[in-house]
């Protein structure tokens, strides 16, 4: 991969993967703060903070930021995670510098007008119910609350009704001069796009960058796995397990990949094939593997009607189980074929190719090759895999969630007791 | 765009699509038959095709079929809407002949052993549950049931859960001879593919299709909106506005498009910016426009506090009146943009050039090219614009679909009565 990375004068770093043939171009700023940089008396804020960016800076009503972008046929949005805030565009080839323009507007030049952060508070607390009422979008945040409870990794990305309905201008702007500046954001650039122009227009339009006032590294995160249940009037079981998994500087970040392809990340995956093919159990079964600075969480999901909740949570458990002494190379084979695959599938996307280098840049310094992915992913064993399984079932405390009509669950106690020591 | 279109001496439709320097190729079967064309004994009975076709051949096991190409990396997938049903593969560009291989068994080697029809009745079964459990996706589902009861175009994409509890092997096998053809089918590649190539395999892989029994078109929809509305113990109340669209053939197609983008389309829309921006009423806001060959269905959605409904509703009604009488060429030209540009956006990605072809081809006997898209998009005029919002306040009977917390809704006459001749 053709990647270029330079440090600017103002301390930004620029990276771009440039893709021969296109007229479009995904770009965007990806700044090194998230939900797990918050303090609990302004949860929400890097979300928050997401949402006014679009509201206006010194020189752009907040409908001329949006129009700006649109008038051109291209489009402006954000996103929190965790770990990252991203704010990134699509636009054509010749309307990059207005891009770059306006990114650079809505990151240094925001007002945050005490009418807008009003109505915004507002806006939020419809998004917090819009995701409560979505049990199969829910469940994956009270997953990460019960896996992490009471410390900054397990809280909600949206904040709280409560929260969000206090938040101030001064939550806002400490949290900027907080976390973002220099040496936090990276800008990225892929497809009709050329590095050193992206250099040229960085180093102009972020030159009121000031470094962040906190350098230090979030709280650490520790698994203190709990269950989470409730009944609700639905009509399927929302099922969450959730096991400690692998951080992205972990031995096993490629095998924990490779095996949840295997347990439930395609059609042919055990999961999929014993719960739904053989079994008729669920529409959706699938695994989910999430990776951090310090941390990991694998989870599984199923949806499923409750009479079966019974009959899916001892299978579920007991594939995993099964992956500790038996794994064939052909399934092997296959999961790594589906990783080179999906890596290949994704370098023909430009935002798929901004989103690697953010992930790449920040944690090591430099952007890894499809070449390094592709051989990191060959070099996973059966013995990897088996010890992994045999780590997700040496488990103390894993995380049992569920929503909806539960009422034939086994007991927290019994689901824990097919896991760790008590096994 | 170089699109190549060829007719098989078996009678099945080719086209291809290539795209210099990709090394991976989207490729399906596009079946002109969907939910529309069934009769009210085997409603669902498209859908449960689909789904039976991943469930063995009578060379290959259900784990074979998705195997063969998952070992490969690729990946295989189908849906059902109301007027197509879509088989279709992502693969390495090597994969080809093999998926080509794939598709054609299972759409003529199908074995529909009872075995597996029961399983997938009961999994069918659950996935319907999980559309109920998803207020924003069920909406939608009751929504064209309101537009368009007691017909055809009305009825579920996935069936209810009586008709797909009584779904039988018959209903199957007389579904495909029915409908299934040469002349209703149509293999089309786009990316790393070559024409000749795919033509030779499709001639070799298709030859045991045989004329579908039914040509006739499904039965013609008719307009006879009508109210849904129910309560729910959610967060939010989640409405949907309804009213008669543009057919694919009527000559306000790209008007639609262009009307659809400026009301609702994007953040710098009419309804985004007066409800989300200006009022903080919801989260969620946007029109949604889908045409068939007869008809069209119009669609506003927003999901919102319930006390917000008495807000809302006026609102989203009034932002179409005024649109008959006023219209900024800042905002046609903005619309047309974003039209242009969503071209060639889609242009970049297989899939979506895949699916450009299958709406084309069957409709026009032709692909448009990207130009002549264009061109018809840049003649929209602001008076078709104006014409158009006439001719949605016009309508008699609007549909309002509300599930959630709606006591404080309008009632339906009251809310009708914003519209028709009782304006």
């Amino acid at each position: 991969m053709p990647v270029s990375v330079s440090k600017l004068a103002n301390g930004l770093t620029v990276a771009t993967d440039p893709m021969p043939g296109l007229q479009t171009a995904a770009l965007g700023v990806w700044v090194q703060a998230g939900a797990r940089c918050e303090a609990p008396h302004h949860l929400g804020v890097s979300h928050f903070l997401e949402h006014m960016a679009f509201k206006g800076t010194t020189t752009r009503s907040a409908r001329e930021v949006v129009e700006c972008i649109e008038n051109v046929g291209g489009y402006l949005n954000a996103y929190t995670s965790r770990e990252q805030t991203a704010y990134y565009a699509r636009v054509l080839k010749d309307d990059l510098p207005l891009a770059v323009d306006v990114l650079s507007d809505i990151l240094q030049n925001a007002t945050f007008e005490e009418q807008e952060i009003a109505r915004e508070r507002s806006v939020i607390t419809q998004e917090i119910g819009q995701c409560i009422d979505s049990p199969e979008e829910y469940i994956f945040d009270v997953l990460q609350e019960s896996a992490f409870p009471d410390q900054p990794m397990g809280r909600p990305i949206l904040g709280t009704v409560e929260t969000v309905g206090n938040m101030t201008r001064a939550h806002l702007t400490d949290y900027i001069a907080d976390r973002y500046g220099p040496s936090t954001m990276y800008l990225m650039g892929a497809g009709a796009v050329d590095h050193a122009a992206l250099c040229e227009w960085g180093e102009v339009s972020f030159s009121k960058l000031t470094e962040p006032r906190q350098t230090a590294a979030p709280q650490a995160a520790k698994w203190q796995g709990q269950p989470f249940l409730e009944t609700r009037p639905l009509e399927q079981a929302h099922l969450c397990v959730g096991l400690p998994g692998a951080s992205v500087h972990d031995a096993d970040f490629f095998t924990a990949q490779i095996f949840s392809e295997i347990l439930g990340g395609s059609m042919s995956s055990r999961l999929f094939q014993e719960v739904r093919e053989k079994r008729g159990l669920c529409y959706s079964i699938y695994t989910y593997n999430t990776s951090y600075e310090d941390c990991g969480l694998f989870s599984i999901y199923a949806g499923t009607g409750g009479e079966s909740l019974v009959e899916i949570v001892p299978v579920i458990v007991g594939e995993i189980e099964k992956m500790t002494n038996e794994i064939g190379h052909e399934e092997l084979a296959r999961a790594c074929a589906q990783g080179k695959a999906g890596i290949l599938m994704g370098l023909e996307n430009p935002q798929s190719r901004c989103e690697w280098m953010a992930k790449h840049l920040p944690r090591f310094g430099r952007v890894q090759s499809a070449d390094e992915l592709v051989a990191q992913i060959e070099a996973v064993t059966i013995d990897d895999l088996k010890g992994f399984a045999t780590r997700l079932m040496e488990t103390e405390r894993p995380v049992l969630t569920a929503i909806g009509p539960i009422e034939t669950l086994e007991s927290y106690s019994q689901f824990a007791a097919r896991f760790g020591s008590a096994r």
